[in-house]
């Protein structure tokens, strides 16, 4: 399981047998999405599978999963999405009006984010052999002129900006799975992206990176970028906000904030003398409304991520290993 | 499992579930790939999830098919294939060796067929909740200028042409399932049609419609364009050509061919006065040597495919209603 898990093990999976086998300079660029030249147009392009189990949660459900998902991706290469395929993998026996609510979620996520739905496929597996309903989504979006976002432009000085509150996505659906109850109802942050990054290039096109932290949480986002780059990072603990449901969930189920996904949120490193100019356009989205300084890049320990803890220590925040949360998009 | 068969079940899940939830006139243009306008680029862009069981059989794999597929359906609106996406659903327990091996055919295939896979995604599911190796691929190519290629362009005179032998794949990926011996072994006929596609343009861009028969075979092709164009096709059985060893695996197997899926053959209708051209080019060219007339549109029974049989009698060809053959690709 752990290879599906956005952690370590994927990440070997990926380098020791993907890259080889499909070679390339763009794949090996591993950013969420694919820069591409074509027809004289920059296109971002990314595609994304979403096997979350249950495939409704509080919040939303698969399908607005895949849209924002995706559309998500090509955010974080700056490009506003475009167009979308969806495909489907049926288990046999799944009832129609399940494939229809999710569709219909599907439809409704799409023309929120200003995509369209233009191609797709269906395909139904034997009872036993899926589970449900699996839904893959690609994407293609316009990169504008003059952006060129991504994990290895990180440089020692940035700012490290986070959008808003972590783990609320990963908890609600764990949460769901295992019937907890915390009192108040934790719901997923399943968002579309796009108008928050569009309001940020506003200030300023020369954003450095951002990243969506999903499978594997803020703290496998801030690893693949300090690696891209071979920067290095710290993080102030303090500074990320954790809500308190979240806070008490996680010390429940045994897990760290740090590494719950998310799924409306995204993490940013943008040049100091920006800095303020795009956190001020952040909280004046209603997306970015809890955006806050978390951290720096630094010179130091290049390719490492360190928190600064509450109790003024620091602790290396390593890459997961394999999968704390399986199957959460 | 019939809805995921490309027969009329299929038809029908489109049409009321999804073309209703996503909206828009690309998607219901319906074509194998949707044809978009993006930063002045005119594009192509499909997607297909493939769950052929099993992943190996004679003349390919899953890897191979996941490219030729997409790469396919992008040449099937004159396009030729430039990047591909590449997601995996792994079920938990498969062996790294066996993903290898499939990666290492999709990466063959891809370069193959002049196609640069560019990002990817990567989930495992529970041993149970998948079948091994689950593989969707999208893709993105240019579409020429002057080139306007889609099943409502079917007008009564084009000449129907087909690239080659029918029945290859879906015999091949059957006798494999059954374990059945036919004395010799049939292989898939996988491949990537955008070669050829270009021979063919090389002669004409005003080609009307391009069609590769998958699943439902050659008669569910034959029946969508005549649906989409409203227009009536008359084949001609004694030309279609079918190897013998289809003819008698079908025999035992209680198949039609023409409902048997292809992966390396197209069916054209062409404008009369460009057909004794384009079929030279096709003849011309490798993956076209066996290319034949099989018939003609006609202004007679719009939206229905007839066949003149061998005895000289005529049959009405029908969608077919669920799946012959489940998990061709």
């Amino acid at each position: 399981m752990g290879h599906g898990g956005g952690g370590a093990l994927s990440a070997e999976l990926v380098e020791n047998v993907f890259l080889p086998a499909f070679g390339g300079r763009t794949l090996a660029a591993l950013g969420d999405s694919a820069a591409l030249s074509l027809g004289g147009a920059r296109l971002a392009f990314s595609t994304d599978s979403f096997v979350v189990r249950p495939l409704f949660f509080p919040g939303g459900c698969i399908g607005d999963l895949a849209v924002n998902g995706t559309v998500n991706d090509l955010a974080m290469s700056g490009a506003r999405a475009a167009y979308l395929s969806c495909a489907f993998i049926l288990e046999e026996g799944v009832e129609t009006s399940v494939v229809g609510r999710i569709a219909g979620a599907l439809g409704d996520a799409a023309r929120a984010a200003g995509v369209e739905v233009v191609t797709g496929d269906t395909k139904v597996v034997e009872s036993g052999r899926g589970d449900g309903v699996y839904v893959n989504t690609a994407g293609i979006g316009l990169i504008p002129p003059g952006v060129d976002i991504r994990p290895q432009r990180a440089r020692p000085g940035d700012v490290v900006l986070l959008s808003g509150e972590i783990g609320l996505h990963g908890v609600a659906v764990m949460s769901m799975r295992q019937g907890l109850e915390f009192g108040v109802e934790i719901e997923s942050d399943c968002a579309a992206l796009g108008g928050l990054v569009d309001a940020m290039l506003a200030v300023t096109p020369d954003l450095h990176v951002l990243r969506d932290p999903t499978r594997g949480g803020l703290a496998a986002a801030l690893n693949e970028i300090a690696a891209a780059a071979g920067a290095g990072v710290v993080v102030d603990e303090r500074a990320v906000p954790v809500p308190p449901q979240v806070a008490s969930a996680c010390a429940v189920l045994g897990l760290d904030p740090m590494y719950v996904a998310n799924e409306g949120k995204l993490v940013a490193f943008v040049p100091r003398e920006h800095a303020d100019g795009v956190l001020a356009a952040m909280r004046a989205h209603p997306l970015g409304a809890a955006a806050a300084v978390i951290g720096a890049c630094v010179p130091d320990h290049p390719g490492m991520v360190v928190a600064r803890t509450a109790f003024g220590g620091t602790r290396v925040v390593d890459l997961p290993l394999g999968e704390q949360l399986p199957r959460i998009c």
